[in-house]
This record gives structure tokens, sequence and C-alpha cells, in this order.
């Protein structure tokens, strides 16, 4: 247990709650950590099966802590982020290629990204600034009927971080990318919805069991390792130029596995008409082909 | 005010009307280096927050102006479209290198791409060829119910041009761009907005109103140098093949906007529950990031 | 004619059978080499203006076929696809580089993306793995009442493949492709519909003739060329980094066109109220331009 987060793993699914409830779980240096560790915790653990990640309390995430006032997002100033003098060229500007002016959102957003776990928001309530920007690299998100998303930069005078500008135009289409980062205006479960910003909408309490149900449908006739690649493959080739890119990795891949014995397992079961016993397992057996699957460095 | 358009700035909006109603506003030099005048304008003029583009009359932009006859298309014949000789390589063919053979509607159309403001597509009637493929760069497409939109092309013996290829799929996705130029078929308003190509269809005396309704949503609260910089991030990392790449254009543009007067002024009226009144201008403080933010050489 | 397909050819289109119905038309290495000799054949073969592929009996193509049981995708083993000595590094491993390792359902995928006639699914009953994956680069899909589609890879502990990585995303976007690959579940023809993957959804009797009536409104007012340019415009285009790829592309494009007699009569036809009669052919006029259209190295 953190000091801004809990983490609980029950029938191989780890939830992972923001627990600042009286800061309407405002993000901050010390949730960022927590996160980003327990998403290594899911990784190396072949009991995690797949990752929730939702709010105690009203909210899901009001977004940065603003009790640091006007300088909350002063990185080279006074801002709570700051923790090491600011890296400097030779003529006294910022050092942008230095991984300390990194974006905080934007490394929990690109940890997320290279989960090898199915990762689930379950959006119990205000989600604004990074407390939705941060769920857009998750594979689905759902949503109680109380939610509320607002993509606000531009009202507090800052810009859309944390990879947002990869991540939500290619989740609800640049036009209303555009238009919910320009208004920055709050909007309902049900808006969301329908932009495709979240999957269902469920009563308060009918959200988490609905995303322990989705977590239930990747894992229980899957194999672990299928399932690892399959989220690897997809959201990285969401990218590529073209389908020979996702040809090479999969033809690798596919061959791969091919010889596994999780494929020899998964035609067998099919064919004698039982469940499958998988033998393979993500931390010891997960192949690694460069250069699609590599992370790319920030610098 | 030039002969093919007419230009009007009102409580913050360029009003941009493409006006040659006797020729359904169809397409031609003149209007072309108007328009593009125009954004030129609207860009560097502070007291422009928003632009919106509609047409004079029964039509919004019937496409290219075809009273050339069959030469129209010929650009390295009779067009009119043809100013100066036809760059040739030493072998004699087309030297397709040369800025003299950029297609004209692909000028505007990454002209529009790299705009400083929001850009708002009032679209008033039919709206076909370079017509309709000049709104995909905007950020939105309002239609009048009496609006009309034929990608032609094909039909016409030419193909998609104005960089549609690559606006087109990202509106409406692939399977809907391939149906409406392989068939060259002329949609109305209200199948325009089922497949995304429009957000909103309105009676045709409220479709201005409604532009400059968007308009105001989006500026009445939001700092202009974020929205400038929300436009360039979001259209530039549509296309971009991994999040990093957002993630390192963002952390730059937080961090800096994160030192601004705006950021301050953002959190603290915000604190203090009430209107933002941002020092920021885009002339003055804009900042550019490269090579995120440049625009890519012709050649 | 061939043992897993086959071809027959009427009004301009050319219909592709998969032709096992007794194996559910479960894809092999002869049905894959017979259909890349198809579209080999649609191309080349200026009477052929479309191609629909469809399914013989009830089922469209209900993935590889599992009659060599646990070894069917050990590629590298005892798998019917396996006809050569697996290629080997100096060290001993697999070389990845060599074409003998290519996923032959993506071999297939890669031809269809560079088909230059229009390319219609037929969906005729059952379309799993292979069968649904070979579909995606498909310009349009329609389905009977009786399609059943699913991703299933991860039930079999294999990956998605054919290159499927990329497209599927492109077509239903990236969160109902994680859900249809995670959960490998099997929907219908509705759901389908719902998420993008068919465009239309019939009566069994009623498929091939709203499939032919698709090709019919591609070609009937439209010039081979432009088709056939713009299919690989729009394909291509889809994983450009910025829409400058496109102006370059286009602008070479609407040059060449706009010069030939189908432009001219494009214009003229028009002009004069009639149908047009465009004199070019794919087969002699289809112009080239490198890099855009150039097929990627495999290695």
């Amino acid at each position: 247990m953190g000091r801004a987060t809990s983490v609980a793993i029950a029938d191989g699914v780890m939830t992972l709650t923001l627990a600042r409830p009286d800061k309407l779980n405002a993000y901050n240096p010390e949730m960022q950590a927590e996160m980003i560790a327990a998403f290594d915790r899911a990784d190396a653990d072949d009991d995690v099966r797949a990752v929730i990640v939702t709010g105690e309390g009203r909210a899901f995430c009001a977004g940065a802590d603003l009790s640091g006032g006007a300088a909350t997002f002063d990185y080279g100033g006074d801002s709570e982020w700051r923790s090491e003098a600011v890296p400097r060229n030779a003529d006294g500007g910022v050092d942008f290629s230095s991984p300390s002016v990194r974006d905080g959102g934007g490394t929990l957003a690109l940890r997320i990204f290279r989960a090898k776990k199915p990762v689930i928001g379950a959006i119990n309530g205000v989600a604004v600034g990074v407390g939705v920007t941060m769920t857009l690299p998750m594979d689905v998100r759902l949503a109680s009927e109380t939610a509320r998303f607002g993509f606000v930069f531009a009202r507090r005078g800052i810009v859309p971080e944390a990879a947002s500008s990869w991540f939500l135009p290619r989740i609800v289409g640049i036009a209303n990318a555009l238009d919910l980062c320009f208004s920055g205006r709050i909007i309902g479960a049900q808006e969301a919805q329908g932009l495709g910003l979240v999957r269902s909408v469920h009563a308060p309490d009918d959200l988490l069991p609905a995303a322990r149900e989705v977590a239930r449908s990747y894992v229980e006739a899957t194999a672990p390792v299928s399932i690892a690649m399959t989220r690897a493959m997809l959201w990285r080739m969401l990218g590529a130029a073209h389908p020979m890119e996702a040809h090479r990795l999969d033809s690798r891949a596919i061959w791969t596995r091919g010889a596994s014995g999780d494929a020899r397992e998964g035609v067998e079961s099919f064919l004698e008409k039982r469940d499958a016993a998988f033998p393979d397992r993500v931390s010891r057996d997960l192949p690694h082909f460069s250069p699609w699957m590599d992370d790319p460095d920030w610098s």
C-alpha cells in the first residue's frame, strides 16, 4: 500500500485504486511513482492477468494537484514536481534533451502503453486533465453514470499532455479531439460513450463488477503470452506507416508462437472441445522482436 | 475585399466568404490566393481568435471552375492554372520536384493545416471536388440542410487532391473514404453527419449563428497561445508513428507553457473562481519546437 | 478453376469463391496460391473492374485448416505450410529475414492491399481467424445475416496475423480491435455492423446481388485508371506521417491524370451532360510514382 494509491490482487486481476479521496485523487509525484511501480509489479507477476484502475471516493482523478497554486505547472520553478536542478544548455536555455524535463503524465502514459496485461479503466467520477489523459493508453474505459470528463488544458493556460495529442484523436477521431481540447468543456458519461471515449456506462455500484467481467472475458480462455503480444502488436502498429511493418512483426510472432506449447494446446483443446491449459508464462516465455517491440529513447 | 472572396472580422472571429456566387463559388487561382492571404492575416492578427469559412449564395463551392473546358486540369497545357513554363528534367520529362507542379488545392489545404486559429467550415450548399476537400483540414464542419457533398474525381477522370487521401480516411474511416471516392456519388447533409464528415446540420438561417457559437465556445475561456499549440499538436501527432513523439513534443510544450503568465493566471483564476485574463499573445508568445512544428519541404 | 477456389467473370466483375465447402472453406496453401493468382489475373485484365470475394456453402472461411492437428501452426516443424528447409542464421536461430518465414495470411493480405481494382467482401457465413483477417484489406465488407466473426488467435495460443494488427484498428478503432482480439469472442453480423467491421447486413439470398450493386456503383461512371490510383492513394496514405506526403503524391497524380484523355472526356461529358467514355486502361496507362506506390521489401 502506498500513500497515494492502493493495490489489491484477486482472481488474477490487480485493482489499482487512486487513493487520495480528500483531494479528489489529485495527481502528484507520489501517485505517479506508485502507479508506475504497480504496473511494473503487474507485468512481473504471472498471477496478474489484467489490471483495473479506479478511484476511491467520489472522484476518479481531478487532475494535477493545484495546491501549489500559480506555480503548479512551473516545472523549472517552484513546482512540487521539481526535485533536481533545471538542466541547461551551454547558452543557458533549458536542455530539453534531458530526461528530467519529461512530462510526468506522459511518463505514466508510456508506461501503461507498454504494459503486458490488459488495462481497464473503471472511471467512477470526475476525470479531468491528467485524470482523463492517463486513461487513454488503457485498453478500455468503463464509466459510472456519475463520471465527468474534461480536457481543460487551454482553460488553465497549458496544453494537452501525457501524449494525449497522439492517443485522443486515435480514440475519438480528430474532429472530436480538437473540439474537446479547444472548448475544454466538461462532458458527462453518456456523451463520452457517444464519442467512443468510454465503452459502457454503469450505475455506480455496478462499475467494478462490470470491469471485472471485462477482465474475465479477456483472460479466462486465452494464452497469457498471446495476450501480451497482441497488446504490443496492436498498439505499436497503430502508428506504423505501412502494413508491411505489421507483416514483418507478425510473421516473426506467428512463427515463434506457432511452435510453442501454447499453440499445440490451443489447437488440441479446440479439436477435443475442452478448456485449454496453456503452459507458457509472460515472465519467462514472452519473445521480444526488435525494433518493433523496443521502447524508443526519450532523447 | 478580394475579387473571389470577402473577409469580415467581428467579435474575434474572421468570416471568410467564397464570393463568386454566379459561378457557384467555383475555385480558381484568385480564390486560392485570396484564401491563403486571409489565413496569413488571421494568423498575424491577435484580434482574430477563430476563422469561419462559408459561401455566398446557394453553393459553398462547386469545385474547380470548368469554364476552361476539357483543358481545365491540363496544368502543363492550356489550364488557367499554368502561368509559368512547365519545369522539365534533363530528359524532357516533367520535373515533379519543382514547386510549380504543386496541386493548388493541396497548397491551400496545407496552409489551413498549419493555421494558428481554429477553423470552422460552415457549409451552406453544394461542396464538390476541391469544394469539399478544402474543408477537410478545417477543425469542424457544420452543414446547412441544403448542403451536398461529392468526391467526384474518378467521374472526371482525375484523382482525389488537396491531400484528401491523407485527411479523408482520418475523418470518416478508410472504408467510407474509399466508398465516397470510388462511387463519386453526391450525399446529403444527413448522410454526411452519419459518416462523421460534418458534426451538425442546421436550417439555412441557423448555420452561421451555429458556427459563431462553436467559435465562441473555443475562445471565450481559453488562452490563445494554448489553442494555437493544441491545434498544432493534435493535427501533427495524427500521423506520428509512436506516442513517444507526442511525449517529446508535449514535454517541451508543457514545460514552456507551465512557466508562462498564462499558466499562472489559469490556475489562479480557477482557484479564485473568476474568469481568466490570459496575458500571452499568439503573434508574440507562440513557441516553436523543431522538428515537430516545422513545415516539411515540398521537394 | 482451382482446387480450393473458383473464379467467374461477368459484367466486369470477377467473383472469387472460396470453394472447400466440406471443410468450411478452411484456408490452406492451395487456397492462398489460387487467391493470389486470381488477384494477379484481375489486375491484368481490363475487363475486370471490381472483385467480389465470397464463400461456397454455409461458411465464408473457418480459418486455418486444423486437420494437421497440434502442429498446424508449427511452421518450422510438421505444418503443411512448410515446404522448404527452415532458414537458419550462423548461430542456428531462425533467419527471420528470409521470405520463407513470411506469414501466409499476410502474404495474401498485402497482395489484396495492392490490388488495382476495388475489392468487395461478401461474407456469407462464419469468418474466423485468417477467414476474417483476409477481409480487412478489402475495401468494403457486406455480410449475410448468418455471418459470424471471430479474432480467435489468443484462444489458440497464437497471435493476430495477416497484418491485422495494422488493418483492424484502422477499421474498428483501437479499443474495439483490442477487445475483439483479447476476448476472441464470436460476434454476429449486427454487432459487426455496429463496430464498422461490415457496412451492411443482408438476407442470405440478397448478399451477392448487394455486392454486385456496390461494384456497379464503383465502375459504371468512373475512369478505371482513376479508380486504381484512388485505391493506391487512400490505402497508402492511411499510414503516412504528414499530409505533405499526400500532397507530393497527389500533385504528381493530378498533373499526370489532368493531362490525360480521361480528364478531357470527364470534363467534356460533364459539360455536355452525357455519359463518359473513358479511353485509358489500367493495363496500359496506370502511372507509377516512387516511392509512394512502391511495395516495400519484405526484408
